[in-house]
């Protein structure tokens, strides 16, 4: 197993060095490549992601990135320079992000019930595309545009891939998350294919929902939710909200898919470099040995990834709630228990 | 006076009718006219809004709107056909959302704080403009779009209204809520302008947020929030997510002004017509009643708005929550405390 990491800025470093401690317990040979990509590259050399490198990356099994992100950078250079560059250079187009609330962790709402939903959300298209411009730019007539840009061919891959997903859980329900009574042309395409797909899947159970309805629910009700497959945008929105419900983005793990195979899928926490407390062996690397997991899974070493979930599971429900430990503390813990394979999956 | 009130469908009639109960209690000189639009007229005469309809309605001070709908009419008909249509011919650019956790209200969270916010979501443009299309469609090619129009103009006069309303308040905040790392020239657009007017309201702080950290904030820290302001789709995911952690959309009202007062502004509750517990008087008619304070408010009307909003946190804070009444007692309940008096404005 070849992984390109990218450790990145702030807490990155931290987080993925005990990841990879984690990973090591269950794939003691895999063979890691670090990449300096991020703030302080950019920084130094004005590079965000040089073609070589790309090269390079394109060339592992899959890619592990921490964070990157500082708030000496403009915001836009790394999100479009190199995050979004990423996605659409090796076609992550399913962006996967369970949602779970694991047993023992505290979330902010008062009667959370079961939460466990896997949000598909679409990453190459919709308002992501980078297809808009300015007109009369700093003048009282200045005019934005941002477009939106949906293909049946994108859609599909997504939607069926959420599917696929859905009917391997016990509860087979999917929800297509939208804003159809609005957005009438992409809407009508994104239904289309979720019609067209569901016959392929006559025991999946489908819903739909508004985006905005799916932030009411997320709060007032999560746990109708299973598999939700929505839009990038809509995804990006409610997928931060679905991690704040179920414990927050410290705990949350994203995966970045390109489901043909033909590029390294990427897999990152979904918190940020949080510069302010770098360094200090503070930040929870949870969400980050959960992205192995993710990453596991997708190679198809479903019962390491398995291994490495059920030890975060175990570890949420045991851990002290309001000092969990330190980063390597906390990375020590899940390898041991990786390692010692003691912990069963809980069940929800 | 002279209002126009659009009753509706489903519990709508009935929402509006003790809103007019109680509106009358503060204006008893109000004259209203009641215009059958939505679902029963769509399917009796295929008629969605005729000019002269909207000729008249133009001729009113203001409009009080109960809620339109049906699962008979195709989703989006009566959205766009209706409710949107009214928005953009009547120049409804400023779409005022409050969200405010009244006292004795039992929200979501497990730890709410207190909570009070005003949005201020931009109402005429951005990717409800209309602007979009397919292409190849019905085929394995098809392509949609939705294009986000973002006009200098537009956007400065509803910057410009969310600061006048942060300068009166205590606070004195405001939040923009975008997403500029990714939608880049509708982001620089809106950046530019709350820059530009912030020069002119010196006792104004302003923050700024991207949407998918808003909706974290909103759950994990909504105490934050004073006035937002916010794009159009923006503004419609977060104010549902707001209305949501303060109690649910059963209490959250609405305004679609025109604020040069060219046209009538138009006022709603929130929520929709509810088909299923219609023609009971169970409906809660209280956002319905706060929507008519928000009108009063701007017709100027200051008093009159605020005896109503201290009526119903009143109501809010003593009534039974469990068994709140009937539609028509909380209007009587409401109506009693209104010309009453009595009730004093609760500090939150
Ligand atoms: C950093 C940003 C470009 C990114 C996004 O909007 O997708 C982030 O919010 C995420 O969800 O991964
Ligand atoms: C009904 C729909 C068109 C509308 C909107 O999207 O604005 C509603 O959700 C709202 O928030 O008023």
């Amino acid at each position: 197993m070849r992984l390109a990491v990218i450790p990145g800025d702030g807490i990155g470093p931290e987080v993925v060095s005990e990841a990879i401690k984690v990973l090591g317990e269950v794939v003691p040979n895999a063979e890691t490549t670090s990449y300096d990509l991020g703030a302080s590259r950019w920084h130094s050399t004005g590079e965000l992601l040089p073609e070589s490198v790309l090269g390079e990356l394109a060339e592992h099994d899959a890619i592990l990135l921490g964070a990157v992100g500082d708030p000496s950078v403009p915001s836009g250079i790394l999100e479009r320079g190199l995050l979004l560059r990423l996605r659409f250079e090796l076609d992550h187009h399913v962006n996967l992000r369970p949602g779970r609330l694991y047993p023992g962790v505290k979330g902010p709402l008062a009667d959370p019930g079961e939460i466990d939903m896997i949000v598909v959300r679409e990453g190459t298209e919709g308002p992501y595309a980078g297809n808009g411009g300015l007109l009369r730019k700093d003048t009282e007539h200045e005019i934005a545009t941002e477009v939106s840009l949906n293909t049946a061919f994108g859609i599909r891959r997504v939607v069926s891939d959420a599917f696929r997903r859905a009917n391997e859980r016990p509860r087979k329900h999917l929800t297509l998350v939208h804003k159809t009574n609005v957005l009438e042309h992409s809407g009508s395409l994104w239904s289309r294919i979720v019609e067209e797909v569901s016959l392929e899947y006559p025991e999946v159970s489908v819903a739909y929902s508004h985006v905005d309805a799916a932030t009411i629910h997320m709060v007032t009700d999560p746990s109708r939710f299973d598999v939700i497959v929505t839009d990038n945008l809509f995804g990006d929105i409610i997928t931060d909200l679905a991690a704040a419900v179920t414990g927050g983005i410290g705990l949350a793990a994203s995966g970045n898919l390109d489901i043909s195979g033909r590029n390294p899928s990427m897999f990152e926490p979904v918190h940020g470099s949080a510069p302010d407390i770098a360094g200090q062996n503070v930040a929870d690397p949870t969400a980050t040995v959960l992205s192995v997991s993710l990453l596991l899974d997708h190679l198809g070493e479903k019962e390491a990834a398995r291994r490495i979930e059920a030890s975060v599971a175990f570890d949420l429900a045991t851990r002290d709630q309001a000092s969990p430990g330190t980063t390597t503390a906390i990375g020590d813990r899940l390898a041991a228990l990786v390692s010692s394979n003691a912990a069963p999956r809980p069940a929800l």
